[in-house]
C-alpha cells in the first residue's frame, strides 16, 4: 500500500476522467476544425467544455483558451500580454512559481522595470507592501493566488482593488495552478484578467491547461500556425483531454472537499505538533491542501527517499525545481537548516486519516534513526 | 456506417493506445519530476518512449523534445533555432503548413530575408529550384517531407546533399508531421537537424508532438518555467500521451501498411479516372495517404457537407484553414475552378476498398445534382 501526499505535484486521475478520455477518444476522434459533421461533434465538446469552464469561474463576458498545461498558460499570460516595444513596469513577487518569473527575468532582460515583492515570514504580500509598490506606471502584475509550496493564500481581492484604483488600465494575471477547483474563484469579483490553471492537479488529465483572458485583455498567441481558438492558440485541439478536465471539473464539489481536506490538515498538523524536531512552516492562512514543514537534522532529498522507500510519497520544495533548495522559503527568510530539510506534504480527497498517521510514524522513526 | 477518409486531419486512435493510455492515467499518475519512487516509475515511461522513437527515426545521437503537438514542434524549430539579432537567410517553400509560414512570415517582419520557393504544377520543388536558391549565407531551411494536402513527397535527401555542400552550417528542419509513420525515415541518413512529428496522425493521442534535434544543433525553450525536459520545453510531462504515442508508433508497422494504403491508393484512383469531372490534383509521386481532387462546378464547401450529410468525411485544403482556399494548390498556379472544387482524401489502415465505392458513388451523384 502506498501514501500519496505530493498532490500538489499532480494528482491521481479519478476514473470517470479516465472512462471520458477513453470514450472520448473512441468515438468523438474527429478534427474540431474540420468541416464535417464528425469533426462538428467534437467542436461541440469543445464550446462546451469551455462554457464550463466559465461558468465554474463566474465569468460573465471573458474567453478561454486550452493550453497544454499551467507552464504554457503562464507564460501565454506573460509574453502574450506584455509589449515588448512599450515601457514595462511589472509587479510581481519573489515565490511565483518559475513558469512566471522566467518570462518575467525575459522581459527585465530586455529592458522591463520589475519589482519582486519580499514576502513576510509566513510567505504572505502585506497589502501595505503591495500597495506602496504599485504605481500609476504599473503595466503588469502577475501574483500567485495560493503559493504551491507553503500553500499561502494571497490576498488577491484586496490587491486587485488598489489596482483599480491606482492603476486600473494595468492588467492583472493571477496563476491559480494551486487554487483551482480547491477554492472557490469568481474571476468578476476578484477582478482578474487573466487567470492560468491545469488539469493534471484536480484529478484531470495531464497535458492541458487553460488561460482565462477577461473581455477588456488583449492577448497575442506565443506561437503561430492555423486558425484553431481564434488563433490565439493554434494546433489541433485535444478534444479528449478537454473533455476529460471538463469531466473533472464537473466532479469538483468545492465545498464538501475543503471540509474533507480540512480535517485532514487539522489532524496532521497536530500530530505533526507532538513531534520535537518539526516546523511547520506554513501560516495557519494556509490552504488547507498544503503543510510544509522542516524536519530538523535530515536533508530534504534525505527524508523524501527514506519516505519513498516505505511508500510515503511527499515533496521537496516543488516537483518542477527537483534538487534545488526552495526559492520561496529563502524568501521568506526561514534560517537555512529549515530550508535544506524542508518536505511538503499535499492533501488530496483520496486521503485518509490512516495516511497521516502513517506519515507520522514514518518521520518519528526517521528523527530516531537519522537523529542517532 | 461512416466512411472516415479525413486521416491527414487526424485518425482514429487505436484500442491499444486508449487502453494504453488509461492504464498510465490509473497506474503511473506521478510527476516524471518527483523525487520519489513513484515519479521515478513515470520518468522510466518518459526516457523509454523518447528511445522509442529515437530508435524509429534512426537516431544515432540526437535528442527528442515532446512538445504538445506538430504546431508546437514547427515553433519550437523555428523560434528556437533561429536568432533573432544575427543575420538570417531563410529557405523554405510555399506549400509549408501554417504553423511553419507563419513563424517564419515573423522573422521576415523582424529583418531577416526569406525566400519561399515555388512548387512545379506537381506541387514538387525542384532539385534546381531548391540548388538555386540555396547559398553559403543560407542559415535556415524548413522544408516539408510530405505536402498535406496534395501528399507530394519532396526529395529530402536531395535537398540535404545540397545543403552539406553549399551551407554545411544552415540548420535543416522538416516537418514531417505527414510522414512520420507512414514512410521510413532514418534523420542520420536524410541529413536532418530538426524533425517534427504529430501523434494524432498515426492513431496516438490527440495534443502530443515530438521534435527531433540532433547533437550538432543548438535550440533554445519557446516557453519557460521549471527544469523538465532540460528546460527547452518546461511544463509537467504528459506522461499518458507519451505512452500512448509509444503504443502507436510499436503498431506502425510501416512496410505492410504503405502496401495496403498503396493498394487502395490506385484502386481509388482507377475509379476516380473513371469520372467525367473529377480531376486528380495529386501527383504520381505523392504519398499513398493522399489524394487531392477537384470536382468541377461543386465548391469544395457544398461538397463536403453534401459528402457529410451521407456519413462520408474528407475535408478542402487542410483541417487547420477551414474555409479559406488553399494556398498550396494556389502556390501549384492550378486554375481558379480547380482550387475552389477541391478536396482532400486521406487514407489510413482501417479504410477498406468499400469505403472507396461509397465515395466513388456519391461523388458521382453529387456531380448529378450540382450539375443539372
Amino acid at each position: 500500500m502506498s501514501v500519496f501526499l505530493d498532490s500538489s505535484s499532480t494528482t491521481r486521475p479519478f476514473d470517470e476522467v479516465i472512462l471520458c478520455i477513453a470514450d472520448t477518444m473512441k468515438n468523438y476522434y474527429g478534427n474540431a476544425s474540420s468541416s464535417h459533421v464528425f469533426g462538428f461533434e467534437s467542436e461541440q465538446i469543445l464550446r462546451r467544455a469551455k462554457m464550463t469552464v466559465l461558468n465554474f469561474l463566474h465569468s460573465s463576458n471573458g474567453d478561454v483558451f486550452f493550453t497544454s498545461g499551467g507552464t504554457e498558460s503562464n507564460n501565454l499570460a506573460i509574453f502574450g500580454s506584455i509589449n515588448v516595444r512599450s515601457s514595462n513596469n511589472i509587479v510581481t513577487t519573489m515565490i511565483e512559481h518559475f513558469s512566471v518569473l522566467n518570462p518575467i527575468k525575459k522581459f527585465e532582460s530586455l529592458g522591463a522595470r520589475v519589482k519582486y515583492l519580499k514576502p513576510d515570514s509566513n510567505g504572505n504580500i502585506s497589502i501595505k507592501n503591495f500597495e506602496n509598490n504599485i504605481s500609476e506606471d504599473t503595466s503588469f502584475i502577475s501574483i500567485m493566488h495560493v503559493n504551491n509550496e507553503t500553500g499561502e493564500i494571497l490576498p488577491i481581492k484586496e490587491f486587485s482593488n488598489i489596482i483599480g484604483r491606482k492603476c486600473p488600465d494595468a492588467v492583472f494575471h493571477v496563476d491559480a495552478v494551486q487554487s483551482f477547483g480547491k477554492l472557490p474563484i469568481s474571476v468578476n469579483e476578484l477582478g482578474i484578467d487573466l487567470l492560468s490553471a491545469s488539469s493534471h492537479k484536480i484529478h484531470g488529465p495531464r497535458g492541458l491547461g487553460i488561460l482565462y483572458v477577461s473581455e477588456r485583455t488583449k492577448i497575442n498567441p506565443i506561437f503561430l500556425g492555423g486558425g484553431q481558438q481564434k488563433k490565439i492558440r493554434p494546433g489541433t485541439e485535444p478534444v479528449c483531454l478537454i473533455a476529460g478536465f471538463e469531466k473533472a471539473i464537473e466532479l469538483c464539489d468545492i465545498k464538501n472537499r475543503l471540509k474533507k481536506i480540512e480535517r485532514l490538515n487539522s489532524y496532521c498538523r497536530k500530530k505533526l505538533n507532538e513531534i520535537v524536531g518539526v516546523n511547520i512552516n506554513s501560516s495557519k492562512n494556509a490552504s488547507p491542501y498544503i503543510i510544509n514543514i522542516s524536519v530538523f537534522g535530515i536533508k530534504s532529498e534525505v527524508l523524501i527517499n527514506f519516505l519513498s522507500e516505505r511508500g510515503i510519497y511527499v515533496s521537496g520544495s516543488s516537483a518542477c525545481s527537483k534538487n534545488k533548495q526552495s526559492h520561496v522559503l529563502k524568501a521568506m527568510s526561514l534560517p537555512k537548516g529549515f530550508i535544506e530539510s524542508a518536505i511538503r506534504i499535499s492533501f488530496s480527497k483520496f486521503n485518509t486519516l490512516d495516511d497521516i498517521d502513517v506519515l507520522v510514524d514514518n518521520l518519528k522513526e526517521a528523527l530516531k534513526i537519522f537523529s542517532r
